[in-house]
């Protein structure tokens, strides 16, 4: 064939070669860890989900055009996912009696948007979501908040860092009726001008809002909203109930050590019209990067595509690898994770059998060492060159000599130090040693990380 | 909105609820863990790729037919991936020039078959792919099989339960040709008679061979070979390059105390023309179950496709999660998973505030003891019912008697045992007892696990 194909992978998608891989588990490991062990527990759908799910949200067209979608071969319209919420629902409308309220799910899976690639999206993503479903009252909207301020700090993120800006779409309505006599439609279309505020020049906010009816003096009262904090703002509809809801979680977030994370912030709004009380951004605080990172909020029906009369509130936010990526990388907070882990090359002389380097390979398997033999017959510099650009910590030297004494020379290829070991005191060696390893055989056999 | 959306998944593909997702992290940890330690490394490419990927190798007409693809609005032809292994030579031929072989590679990704669902083969599924690119000896074939028996004793599995039957195709080759004098070409027509053995009745089998010229004399031959060891079978021809890599491969899997998961099989071909010297199928032990669950081999280049002149070897296998599943059920080797976890579920009364017990779950948190509050405002009966359910350990109980002595009730679920603990020696009850913490936040903070 005289034709070649194309090395490089789909627009806007990406290969993750060991190192960029070592990353993603990195990431993940970390928020899976940090999510458990707060009694989230992991769910995951199909890539593959009936167009309709996302049509029914957001009007066929929108969902064509967004979507990489097609007909399969029976006529049955599919799309490949574009967010999680619609499979969750769906999942959660299945099992609806069988299922225990409150319900802490969380989910680590890939996505695909038709869109043109830039700066934080990508065509295909990972996307974190973490949903409490079942729980009315605000005790929900606080542990999903806690979640993603614990996930941030399980990357050695702290409060200098990022902050979460909170309202509530209930006290929105309710302060802007206070203010301009609005019903909830009127509060709604304010609520789409303030979502805009910060993408577009003064004059056209102002106009905007004038457009609705809006006075000066009313527009005054809302900017006042804008530096007020939560004491203050609700002291404007104390009665609201929007207004008690923000009261009680800042009372909690307060009590419960979160508040130096946490800010009322009256213009985040989050576009979405089916959030109904909190919602939440996450900030950046890097000058060069103040923008949100992701958010979320409360939702008053999950279930209501799928079953009739029935309703299950959730509260919960997705956020990007990408975007978390880019947050990690900005704060310095990535590791170099060639560092400090032990990883063995054995290297090999053609006068020594095969099995003799098996057996040493074998001992620090069984002892939890990541280890293993240079396969192939190339010179013993040319070993020592692979193991150097591979990252391994150290090298094993075992020549016909070393081996009739029943030793090893063991050389760390960070600090040059070579020391003689016997064969028999290997494990130790590496065991008892400064490194330690990370998981044994017995681990994985017994089960330990699980 | 009348109409109401059908909770189902897409036919041939799965929800991963809490339990299932729970299995599947089990699975692919304990495949990772055992793989990483032998120093294989985690890769993984898009789900998309461009449809060229599939057509080239095995035809338009094909790659169409079995693959999900459609068109981009760009008019690219695109797939989601059926198999991993022509994204894997795309990405190495992308770096061909700064990659250091020998790669050991594995990746652990969802793919996409258009076929009818049946046990064993659904439409989403994943697969384990174990790869090493670019050593052209039969260490490589012997690493690679060895991590496949790993990866099996990882889970529990031992002798009894599985076998690895191993070929050489150059070998088989040689062996025909000694046998009934044919060229590569005949050989080839042989392997697909030989191939189909097992899925025909044995007069199939005869005429088939007859067709291609051969004698019964010469037929009775190749059924010997069927029953006989690597030792018998290559002195049919010893100087064959096959029987000299059969006989190196077989010495070391004996030398390095793999012979008891291994056997010689020349029926075992592996359809695919393209392997070129080891091949290999583990089966299933079990009588109700006697199948090749998977299989690999060597293949001589991996990149031609991509890169005119150049050539890398591979040799590897892939390994579905329907598959490991089946056998993993057979063999009763999946644990029950809510055994033996700590998971506290911290209960509340609605006289005590919120962040006295906010601080419990904190305190436990930070020991790594997974633990949360109940959210909501049920009766304490409901509260224990949904802790049963969900497989909490254990309950804690703090009335407002209990908060003013600065005491909980800590009551194992399983044994019913209830303990009266100080708050301040709650971390050290769950973290020095019999069931140990599975990771700190400390862990998690300083990265322990990676």
């Amino acid at each position: 064939m005289d034709f070649k194909l194309s090395t490089q992978p789909y627009k806007g998608t990406r290969d993750f070669y060991p190192r960029e891989m070592r990353l993603r588990n990195w990431f993940f490991g970390k928020i899976r860890d940090a999510l458990e062990l707060a009694c989230f527990e992991e769910y995951e759908g199909p890539m593959l989900e009936s167009l309709d799910l996302y049509a029914a949200k957001s009007g066929e067209e929108l969902a064509k055009e967004q979507t990489y979608n097609f007909e399969d071969r029976g006529g049955r319209s599919l799309a490949i996912r574009p967010e999680m919420t619609p499979t969750v629902a769906r999942m959660v409308a299945a099992k609806m009696g069988e299922l225990n309220y409150p319900l802490k799910w969380f989910s680590i899976a890939n996505m695909y948007r038709y869109e043109r690639p830039q700066r934080g999206r990508l065509r295909e993503f990972w996307q974190l979501n973490v949903d409490i479903f079942g729980c009315d009252t605000f005790e929900a909207d606080l542990d999903v908040i806690k979640s993603a301020i614990t996930v941030l700090r399980a990357f050695g993120a702290d409060e200098s860092m990022f902050l979460v800006h909170i309202n509530n779409r209930r006290f929105f309505n309710d302060a802007i009726a206070a203010i301009a006599g609005t019903d909830t439609e009127g509060a709604r279309r304010v609520s789409k001008v303030v979502d805009r505020k910060n993408k577009v020049p003064r004059e056209t906010y102002e106009a905007d809002l004038k457009a609705l009816g809006l006075t000066d003096e009313q527009i005054a009262k809302i900017d006042a909203l804008y530096t007020m904090n939560v004491t203050e703002a609700t002291a404007l509809c104390p009665d609201s109930v929007g207004a008690t809801e923000l009261r009680a979680l800042f009372d909690a977030l307060e009590k419960t050590g979160l508040a130096k994370y946490c800010t009322f912030d009256f213009g985040i709004i989050r576009g979405l019209d089916y959030y109904t009380g909190t919602v939440f951004e996450v900030f950046d605080n890097a000058p060069e990067n103040n923008r949100a990172m992701f958010g979320g909020g409360r939702y008053d029906n999950l279930v209501g595509l799928f079953q009739k009369n029935a309703s299950i509130s959730g509260v919960g936010y997705g956020m990007g690898d990408v975007t978390l990526e880019n947050f990690l990388t900005t704060h310095n907070l990535i590791p170099d994770f060639n560092v400090g882990k032990t990883k063995v090359l054995i290297t090999r002389f053609a006068d020594v059998p095969l099995e003799a380097y098996n057996q040493i390979a074998d001992t620090l398997f069984s002892s939890g060492v990541r280890a293993c033999l240079y396969l192939g017959n190339k010179k013993f510099g040319k070993q020592i060159d692979f193991a150097a650009k591979e990252h391994y910590s150290h090298v094993i030297i075992m020549g016909s000599d070393e081996l009739a004494s029943g030793t090893v020379k063991v050389k760390n290829l960070g600090t040059r130090e070579e020391n003689v070991v016997k064969i028999e005191a290997l494990d130790s060696f590496f065991t008892d040693g400064a490194v330690p390893s990370d998981i044994t055989w017995d681990d994985i056999m017994n089960g330990v990380k699980e």
